[in-house]
């Protein structure tokens, strides 16, 4: 299959062209982040791994690539009357500060049970934050009734050709930094990264694996590729908090297509590869960003048929937002 | 003053010269670490930061540029007999690890009150453990009776113009990477990071300021500029448990000469420099590595008669080795 009729725009909510676009569009606002090796690790997987580190983009997460990319794609007049978004995460974040850079108003829909250290992300950049209760249904209906009052654009987590395009910037600055990778191993949880990521880097070269990394508590794109259909769960129980969204309809066709497999790992496993993050590669992840990590060390990727072929595998290290007063608390003297 | 008679191989263990040249022969063994900057800390700080992520560095530390350019300066026939160091920090694996690639052995003698994960890091990149009682006399009586066994070359952690001059390696970059630094800002303890930096720096730009960064528990940096003389403590006490040692004959005198002030700060607000690194850099730094951001946000620094010259600030992240069980425990389920 060609790759250009692989990943056209008239299959996917992004192609080639609107990733790089993006990537023109995004360049003065965000950071180039580095790739980060170790040795250490490289021994332990059996693998040479390329860390994409996500974490140290602004805001936090790679989250900040599609909302920069979405706030400048609206003319003028939209933007005057500001965005609007729900989300728990770091997506709430990335939009405040790109709509702070454009100098217009956010929004922000935040579930009462967010993480602190994210709503507090949102406040540093501005965002204006209304509460709704913790329910999809209730954060649905509190985002309806900002975009009636204020006239704003709700701007969608993922399911966003805009958000989608800026997130596959990634793949353009990982395939120029490390040349010779043969796979990507990506965090799914709505799909936004992922799709984004594989368009590009499949448009690039075709013959790329790319591979998903999942929470057996959040496991609805393992069960949708096997469906063949979009497959929800009643709920999810998973420490990656920012891992428990599902599969939208401009995500499903690109993971269906594109994703070559999806590995899911267990909750002590996103610990564990946290914990190597920390203490070998020194930086400063969430359990979602660590699960890359987690799914090349796992047994189900290792003894995987596909995985004897994947020597030089980028890891995208997706975001750092995690709150970690226990470590604060526990270096403080009495 | 001219900016070579400053700082010559007369006046101190290391000048421009030795420290290019360290750069040279460390270059294929080093990372070339990465510089973070963050919006939300310059507002915080009133300047511009730019962070030297030496945490990211081999080892998780800069002691391993250094050990680099002290193993490798051995000759085969030295080199043979491997390499001996008491360390109960970064300086041991940073030997052990430099050891390790250059195929000889090393004996790091360890006081047995060492931070767990420091001592990981020693066995992980192959060091011989010798275990020692903690005081200062104990691991000295070791490490000579190691020597006599062994007939390897002692390396001290920083009282060496080869340590040092690896050290220094840190300005040539950082320089080259930020071209319009005003001001440094290092943490200072034995001294072998500062004097490195100091007479790179200050010979590449001699208007330069260089600032110490000191925690209040080890003040003996301050207390001797003060005195114009080498002054130790009978003890110290302070979580930046890489900042303990006093500064040595070598070190003194580039102290004494080219740092412009020590700032002392309280180990509160190293913690609450910690806290921000981890939570807006992402980088996962010990409280030593953060100790630098813990001065520029003090009032010493921001009431300093020269601090309003001070505001394109290079600050270095010198390690990232501490023990973070307490938040493992934390996010694993009971």
């Amino acid at each position: 299959m060609e790759p250009q009729s692989q990943a056209s725009k008239e299959k996917y909510a992004a192609d080639i062209s609107s990733i790089r676009e993006a990537r023109d569009r995004i360049k003065p606002f965000v950071h180039r982040t580095p790739v980060l090796t170790s040795e250490s690790l490289n021994v332990l997987s059996g693998r040479k791994l390329y860390f994409k580190a996500e974490c140290l983009q602004k805001g936090g997460a790679f989250k900040f690539r599609g909302a920069c990319n979405a706030v400048y794609s609206l003319d003028d007049e939209q933007a005057a009357k500001g965005v609007v978004t729900h989300s728990s995460g770091n997506h709430a974040a990335a939009l405040a500060l790109a709509a702070k850079l454009r100098g217009i108003s956010s929004y922000i829909v935040i579930p009462k049970n967010a993480p602190k250290c994210k709503v507090e992300n949102v406040l540093r950049y501005g965002g204006q934050v209304i509460w709704s209760e913790n329910t999809m249904q209730a954060r649905e209906d509190t985002a309806s009734r900002v975009l009636e009052e204020t006239g704003a654009v709700l701007l969608h987590p993922f399911n966003d050709g805009r958000i989608i395009s800026g997130q596959g910037t990634i793949s353009l600055e990982l395939l120029e930094q490390v040349t010779h990778l043969d796979t990507l191993v990506v965090p799914i949880s709505g799909g936004g990264l992922i799709t984004g990521v594989a368009i590009a880097a499949k448009s690039i070269n075709p013959s790329l694996k790319i591979f998903a990394a999942e929470p057996s508590g959040a496991n609805d794109s393992a069960l949708s590729k096997a469906a063949g259909q979009i497959v929800t769960l009643p709920s999810t129980d998973t420490v990656a908090d920012g891992l428990r969204a599902f599969l939208g309809d401009l995500t499903w066709p690109v993971v269906r297509d594109l994703v070559d497999d999806v590995i899911v790992v267990e909750d002590n496993e996103i610990i564990d590869a946290m914990k190597l993050c920390y203490e070998i590669l020194k930086v400063a992840v969430e359990p979602s960003g660590a699960i890359g990590l987690a799914a090349v060390l796992s047994d189900r990727f290792q003894k995987h048929p596909a995985s004897k072929d994947c020597n030089h595998i980028g890891i995208i290290l997706s975001g750092g937002n995690v709150d970690l007063g226990v470590l604060w608390d526990s270096l403080r003297k009495p």
